[in-house]
């Protein structure tokens, strides 16, 4: 039988990466999302379209509601969606998020029994959020593999594993890889403040960044845009 | 001014013991709550309750649903709460669920400004929970630590600390530091089947630590049972 991963998605390019690359990698996937109070519901629509794609099953859609912490341009419509590079950690920085993202799905990985669990964050074409370190990863698999029931009870060799294949990639690289695996980058979301129907500003950060990425690696980029393409 | 701290409170008796050493050591309190999908909602009533005797203020409550993940008596009505002592971590343990709250309280402090989290875990009369052990807290100092903005923007002093005041206390001294300080423990709820009135079962885990916890400390306990007391 398969090892089982628990795949984290967010519609966006990277997590579309990490779900064929964890396919391929022979598990079992099952892809999570969540319904955290987002600028804008295209992505999780995404997250629909990518796994039913690659998988043929929908995500399991968590809800946990990070909106009303505020202090972030990605969860509170008042606070602007920056269209200029910025110094330091950008205000779309959505206060430990992926803290809280990967604990939600070790609570899922333990009730489905999986030992590995699958992130996008990447380090290097990124917006510089702390959550997205090495550092950070390897500080929540340490916390994993004594924060549940298998740390007490299972074998020791049976430990928690916090997979983050792109961590060290560049943008240009993982559309590369990617596009071997046969992942449809048109199906994907990534901009920050994109419309209804997925259709992106071309001048965030995050939007920047992904058109890089494409321009580096020489492929034809899908993405529809509000506007003119960047 | 007053150093800020966020503490979890659950409308139990240690977390009310917690709120109460949290404010005499001088911090400014700033009490969450988490409305998870949980069987009964007598204790999120009991939080309110607390804090308002407490501190005068009410609790931030954040809610993410547990309860589609199950796995757990607290979280899934088809599942029974044991009123027998069973043997390894008990069915009322929810996956992960310290790590999420955790990791949201880790949100709301910075969002707040804070750099301490004081939570009621206990590794001496608990239900044998992996999530309540000295590790695990140990664990989620470190991540906070590289979780953040200010684990990039501060000070290398100015770091995050997880207190746990009560961690390698008996329920006897819970009780007996709580009542020096003043809690009212006729306010909170401690029973993981409690009725909608906050009137308890008498024969879950969690009743018979804290009647243990009131004769070991020869302290009259206020707390109105369904049936007869134990």
């Amino acid at each position: 039988m398969a090892r089982r991963a628990v795949v984290l998605v967010s519609g966006g390019l990277d997590s579309a990466t990490v779900l064929a690359i964890a396919a391929k990698a022979g598990f079992e996937c099952l892809p999570i999302c969540f319904d955290y109070g987002q600028r804008h519901r295209a992505e999780l629509d995404a997250c629909v379209q990518v796994c039913k794609n690659q998988l043929g099953c929908e995500p399991y859609v968590m809800r946990v509601d990070l909106s009303g912490l505020g202090g972030s341009a990605l969860t509170d419509t008042d606070i602007a969606v920056p269209e200029t590079p910025t110094a330091g950690i950008p205000i779309t920085y959505v206060p430990a998020r992926n803290t809280v993202f990967l604990s939600l799905a070790l609570a899922f990985s333990e009730v489905h029994e999986s030992r590995d669990i699958f992130i996008g964050v990447n380090a290097v074409d990124y917006s510089g959020y702390p959550d997205c370190r090495p550092e950070f990863i390897q500080a929540f698999q340490l916390l994993a593999n004594v924060a549940t029931r298998a740390s007490v009870e299972a074998d020791k060799d049976d430990s928690m594993v916090i997979h983050a294949p792109l961590l060290y990639w560049s943008k240009q690289r993982i559309i590369e890889e990617g596009i071997a695996l046969g992942v449809d980058y048109s199906l994907t979301v990534s901009c920050y403040q994109a419309v209804a129907d997925g259709r992106a500003c071309g001048r965030c950060d995050s939007c920047r960044l992904r058109a890089q990425g494409f321009r580096d690696a020489g492929i034809a980029d899908a993405t529809r845009y509000i506007l003119a393409k960047p």
